[in-house]
């Protein structure tokens, strides 16, 4: 399997998030895809070749989910950006998140606190495919943390790439920006 | 949300595991669904309290991925034990194996090998549901390595409690007498 | 560097520990020696080939911290075991874990306390090098939680493979057998 | 224990940091001054009021060792910089360098690529108290990866806070920065 980037170019101008930032971001995951890839081949190869006993073999295989995520959720944080749309209170989504968090305001305030927890990786609301219920869940890094069997329906980037260029250490200032940028018909759409 | 253990004595009898490892199982899996529910209930109460800015509400969020994807993961390992049914070579499943990985001895060869990755752990055959790909990824513990937006297909615990009672340091053998048991229509039945 | 296992036979035949236990648990002891040196020579070799830019390097160099702890720490673990010497109240230890805690009770209770936390991993007493104060520290696998510019003063393993095989799933029972096969004088020899 | 942050204004001006960079930094370091104090009051709380048993206690015990170690890393970090000295080659850290990997370049050489490495955290020249031996280590984040019983020599950062501002996304540079400001006659008195 071989994975190219996508162009999220059109989310350059967005409020909040400076071009030089976003450029910078492009680029990391860009990074991501390539590493993929490259690590995927290098699996492959290693395969075919009877290494799969080797120290690197398992090394290479347990770093797989660093880079595949790095790469995935990077297209699923840019494409729930460059939004102007608003959530639709009446759609299934809102009424599963009041059902998760009590109401809208209670998600949307669990969620900006999960933004704040000390450390670098990720927020992603999470939907459980078995029960159909939402989870605001922390990931460390890329690939700590994860939800087996749940699909995610809104992430958010909090590595110090995703900010510190435009916000220094102001990280609840960049998710206010997130926030307002947020493209509420993908996300809705995401969930069942 | 509240989870509740799902009974599964009925894999009692299952050729190479005895009754006291899978008794033992069964009890720390019980264990997983408590604490998923327990940790799911405190940040339910700390987010009603307005206690989301507090540290033990960041480490009880952080730790939420162990025990739900131990939950969750022994569900998926334990329903696709316990078949006599064999891999249908003509089905979607064996196709996509045959496309990862060769053919399906190559995916058979590289799932057992992720198996014997030195760590404790899991390894799951994931289907990624953006280009319908399948990996065989290693999990270390419950939630460090899983593929974001991508599902379980076939799931096998290598935690020392999944073997050391019947074999010891063999966890080879324990791989081998996992292959005979598995369910492969349920397994087949997950794909997409 | 090339590290050699060290024979701990002199501990078969310790109450509350099995002789299948032990020596299981020697030779996984010998499997993190073998294997720190394999990670070191490979290392070795990708630096005078030039090939330290590789992701085979990068994640060689990543794990080499697993390996190495699981052969330190069993080291320290196999060297405070086997004592039937108990702990000098007057002594430099003594005191300074009356500091830490409370009391020596004080201490106990929450190196127990830690022993039982959710997970597989060890407990370790460390003692900063800079404020000489002591902690009881959780470790998961072997290499996440270790304090650093600290010296480990005593160790504790709580991986399954330390306790399944005599006592199931009773790790509290596992721990009592621990406490009364502790090498006080080894351990009180570490604190400065 | 209570720890206090220590005052490191006086690298303001190094060559190849800005102001703002040092100066977001040194905010960094006291929060995490600040934590370790914060988790440590916590943990002595509940022991003293029996709750050692909750899932809080466990899991602040578990994080402690991200807060602690990013306190003292960046004492390390910061105390070998801020030098105009060079390392003597005929004392016992040149000596040892070249023990371990060929010679003082071939160490150089190992010690940026382990800088290179993908991720986010620290790199670490440890001295294993046990051997004397010289080790370039890997740690991610701020608490995965330490080598259990050996100590700090050299101490450089690589997370995205401890360069971005100043080189976007060219962290070669900044370890080339880095090199020119090492303390070499602390970082020489680190060492046995």
């Amino acid at each position: 399997m071989t994975y190219s980037a996508k162009d999220y170019a059109s989310l350059i101008g967005m409020e909040g998030f400076s071009q030089t930032l976003l450029k910078n971001h492009f680029t990391l995951y860009q990074g991501y895809v390539t590493n993929t890839n490259k690590l995927s081949d290098l699996l492959t190869a290693m395969l075919k070749e009877g290494k799969t006993g080797s120290p690197e073999y398992s090394e290479l295989k347990r770093r797989f989910g660093f880079e595949f995520n790095g790469m995935r959720l990077h297209e699923y944080y840019f494409e729930n950006l460059g939004g102007k749309t608003s959530l639709d209170k009446s759609a299934t989504l809102a009424k599963k998140l009041a059902d998760a968090y009590g109401s809208y305001d209670g998600w949307e305030q669990d969620f900006r606190a999960t933004g704040a927890i000390r450390g670098i990786g990720w927020v992603i609301l999470y939907q459980d495919d078995v029960s159909g219920w939402l989870f605001n869940q922390w990931i460390n890094e890329h690939e700590v943390g994860h939800l087996a069997g749940c699909r995610p329906i809104l992430v958010m980037d909090v590595f110090e790439h995703a900010f510190m260029t435009d916000y220094g250490l102001k990280r609840a200032d960049y998710i206010a920006a997130f926030f307002k940028n947020i493209n509420w018909s993908v996300v809705a759409g995401r969930v069942k």
